[in-house]
């Protein structure tokens, strides 16, 4: 099945890099019959997410390039470890390459990150989830990584689940007027989560049924209060600052989902590189 | 002067977070003719990059959104810096939020990479530069916020200079071969640069008049052997793994350039924030 | 707040009118110069939706015209009434008239069918749903509609909820089995509904939780039977076609939603139309 | 050959249901490998149109679709019968499925209340024609069903033909004024059609040579008045609320053309289905 | 009321000429807020056309240039002549001037060979008009300018009239079958002209009632027999091969069109220049 | 490798000549299963300059059609001779033809021109050199045209190269200052060209370094002093004016590069056809 935002992104992205001449230095160069072909490899350890993708560009740059995957969006690699092969057109291979890196290696960062905080909070009962703080115009492929990195993604944006922030709540004058005004809004399959501040607030939500209530920046002790008082008849997302040295300490308090900003918003990039064999 | 290209991104930025059916949170509960003022605030200290980006993303969304400007692009500011106002709609305050601060988060980051290169080498003669190496779509953007941290702009793509790198010379069959393929292509108001990996390719590139010789990986003993034989004929660019630890060392061998991939493609967002007032 | 999406079908409606050469017809008898006012007038009774949106054409394809609504969509009007005037260029009121009215009349339609659904079952605790079944391009419009005529909406497409249906079903190898399979799946705000065509399927639906199960062309007698079984724990809607007729009777057995895809695929065109007042 | 417009409306309306997550349903249960065969069938009589459309849906979404036809655009078939065989991934097949549907329903609708109009007026000299009242975005395609029902078009848009309407001849001073204005800037390969509300009009519409004159809500006696006075010299259209209930008296009077918006406005969605055979 | 197809035409043709990154060389030498006036002059005689489309290229790139109007598409003036003052950010005059001349050379170069060709049958019944041997992209500018020339349009494309040249005849066997076949398939808005070689094939398009005969490549006496012969039944074109020294004999054969490929696919551009005042 | 920017314009080209109903006489006449063989044939001698682009308009219309090429862009060709040949359905062969010809006709004429240049200058140490005074959309294709009829590429748009013009001097307030104020804000690979309109400001760019000057329409005798005074610091540009006539004069004084307008903004349209074999 086509992906179409995704070859559109692909190509818009292949435009960006070759401007309106192509790539002056490959066709000076390189003989328009030569082939070759080349591994994309990942030259340090990392969770692979984008590969897919990446070996997408070089097809859609040049439908006659062929691939062969060697890994898999998912896998946690070692350094130096191949994951694809491209062969065809010398001068595709060049001309796409680092687009295609560009691609894979910020996937693969997101990835890696993502896989950082997962194994992190290994045993405990909380979920690991990404945030809208993502790289303009790559929401879903970012989303994706998180995926692949073992986390879980929160909505896609502001028209798939109500997210109700400090904002809604003062200007509708209360947690519980916000939550009221929301679901007299919202279909049938929509679902409420409500950002509270404080326990008060928490009360607040529950009374007024939220399904899901998001803690902003509350203290472990806090979030472990808040867990009890809940009981489970929402669930509770823990938001604000959270880091590799903290989120342990965050998912033992009980919380079902914690959310980090940092996966996509400032995860490096992986380092990934494209050998040509010749 | 209108930036097609930049509203382009803006607009697509826009669509990726409003989806189908908007901001269901925001319609949901604030009231369509409740107006507000909000603050863009850096919380942390940083080079500042993209300002008028995020305060056109308001603009475009919403032609009754006013704004003032408190900081520029390429100010450096301290934590709890108020960069700029943006009233109007509440609505539109809301909804465009995300948007505005993903672009200028991302963007101050890389401005904020940048300044601290640019201050490691200071009082060298070299001057830091950008790669290829940015996030897909936003190119422009950042290598303007490159610019604004104080560096300057290798080329924008494939096609407004030559660069000539291994695997083209391999192809080619040598230094000399590959630049003289290049010229004869080439424009009059074409570059070419060439990339080497050792002092003898050097020699080549020089014997051949390459305009600039990417110097790969070379150690600071090379890189300074580089700029003795080399004596101006030929700017100089290192390149290859350079951190802020290494930077400076690079910079004292006398290389005209030194490019540094981490500020695209690694810079961690800056923390910046809507504060809104009412 | 811009709404782009409505612009962007906006004027592609009247690029597919205009064509290559424009409106060889007004261009040659109308004068340039030449200004008009004109009102939007309903010429039989209808529930309102689109009076926004047809205004809007007039604007996009011309920025002077001037527009003072009269009514507003959700309004039910009697035959006769004005519902906007616009005024300006004679040339472009006649150019976008055609484009507006097609517009407004098929939004009328949407909305006017289902005031006559929700209405026919004022009383019940049933709510009035939309479908998928809309005519393309216009999803976002014609759920508006619906909103217009006191209905509420379904998801807005495949991607906000999940919706499991026989062929699912049958593929999962039972309902509890796919219910299990989108739960892994799905991130924490994204509901999941479930079609059955039976009781038995129902109780396996409940079991494994579901939010909302659909119970497609059961009778009222089942419908009823499903209300008891399920004693709150589920939302339950009916669907399968469901006509004026027969809707009544089917919001009387208690269930929480009705599905309705005549009120896009097939509900008539209200009858709309513009009187130039010269 | 490949009708470019037709892929950009499919593309669009795909785009449409599929968001930017694709099916949420179909990912998370049908395994990546699963094929499947499925039959579109109508599930109540109708005129077929299309049938290729609908067909193009898939292969757009997945080229490695296989489409067998068993009836055609134009074609009148019983409740039951099987009109294509699609088969593949059967994520495709239900991903695609209802996007399909849409289109091939509305088209058939058009297409099978055309038939009715043009079976009711058999054995007369008239010819049933459409009008611009079509769906926004899909006029060709609309146009075309009401040729598969027998029908044939008015003009495709505002630039290929001139048809001069009330507003206009008030504008212009007259009949006359208005046809020789549009004489004198049509190209030769122009035609006029002006619309005329009295056998006055009428008289004055036949001085001034315009090649068709639309009969605006003329009674049958005045129609027949029309054609006895043109008595050839121009062909006749007659067109304004005309419905199933009158328009074969409308026919009987001798008039060229009967246009009906309802063909294309109000045409209640044929009823078809996909089936999945498994 | 906006052009959308020219809009989108004029910021085509800016971006291509901005590129990524822009004017270098006025972003690096001029001031941001330097105002400037400069005026469009026409530094040959010409016929003028394009000067609306020039002068919306600077207001689509920055809404607040100042245009001052001194001429107007379609009419003749000397050396010298001033069109039009633009005035206001100089950045901006200096990077549209060359998309905006480039646009009006081209224009005012079609308008001036069509006006040569006008003026040179002055007194004759004969029409000047085009052909589709347009410049990609620009038809409708280029058939608006033939109108500013003093001509009049054929057939804008393959869509909105008939017309059967000889390879059309040669596959439908025959000058009648192929006027039948087109009668048989047009709307009743829809023109058949067909193109034939000869007198014997003028005799059957006649017959079959042609409403336009283009005569292709005729001699002026085979032009002067197709006037004879046809005694105003259809209209008859000249055409193929026309050049300002042969077009007044054509003309005076009687015919009464003449289409002229060179207009569009020839015509050297207009000298139009930018003056800056400063 | 996929041309996404030609095959952009190829398909709007397309679209501009098929509008909303495609072909409308090839549709009605040409049975759509019939399939031709047509060659494409230079009717008077040119140099051959997007052939490539021609064939590739069939086949994106169309990907069943088979080309087989004959000649090859750069080629220089007699009357007669058959440049490829295209084979598949008729129906496709008649509805491309026009669009093909308007792109192959345009860039043969401006390589035809460009070749004439080129060799009036034979023996000479001077290049023959394009301009931005190219037909919008066009400007990739034009500058190749350049290439295959002998010359070389001036910049291709307003960010690839830094050219200073007389405004721009005048703005930055002398040649020097100019230059200066360029190359503070120029990347290391972006060449300086400056335009001087005398001998004493040759002197001030030579001594600001400019890396290429621009001598606008210098006699030649002033071109000769300045090739003497520059001794090939410079690379010096004649420009201004330029024709057949002049242009071995200006080549013989020792300019590097003779610039050219008329190559591109004025060359007549080569005469080529298609001639359907049946």
């Amino acid at each position: 099945m086509i992906d179409f935002a995704l070859d559109d992104f692909l190509e818009a992205t292949l435009r960006e890099d070759l401007g309106r001449a192509g790539d002056l230095t490959t066709n000076a160069i390189v003989p328009a019959n030569r082939t070759a072909s080349a591994q994309i490899v990942a030259r340090a350890a990392c969770t692979v997410s984008g590969l897919a993708a990446a070996a997408r560009t070089f097809v859609l740059l040049d439908p006659t390039i062929g691939i062969t995957f060697a890994a898999h969006d998912g896998d946690t690699v070692a350094a130096g470890t191949v994951l694809a092969t491209v062969s065809g057109s010398a001068r595709t291979l060049l001309t796409a390459e680092r687009t295609a890196l560009n691609v894979l290696g910020r996937l693969c960062g997101v990835a890696t990150a993502t896989r950082r905080y997962v194994d992190a909070i290994a045993g405990t009962r909380a979920t690991i989830v990404d945030t809208r703080k993502t790289t303009p115009g790559m929401r879903a492929l970012e989303k994706a990584a998180v995926r692949h990195g073992g986390g879980k993604n929160h909505r896609f944006g502001l028209d798939d689940a109500i997210l109700i922030k400090d904002n809604h709540v003062a200007i509708a004058g209360g947690v519980r007027a916000a939550i009221e005004a929301a679901r007299a809004a919202a279909g049938h399959l929509v679902k409420i989560e409500v950002e509270v501040d404080t326990l008060a607030q928490l009360d607040e939500a529950l009374a007024a049924r939220a399904d899901i209530i998001l803690l902003d920046n509350f203290s472990p002790a806090d979030l472990a209060a808040a867990v009890a008082r809940t009981n489970g008849i929402a669930l509770l997302e823990a938001s604000g600052g959270v880091t590799l040295a903290t989120v342990r300490a965050i998912a033992e308090t009980g919380v079902d989902l914690i959310s980090v900003g940092a996966l996509t918003h400032s995860a490096p990039a992986a380092d990934v590189a494209l050998d040509i064999a010749d």
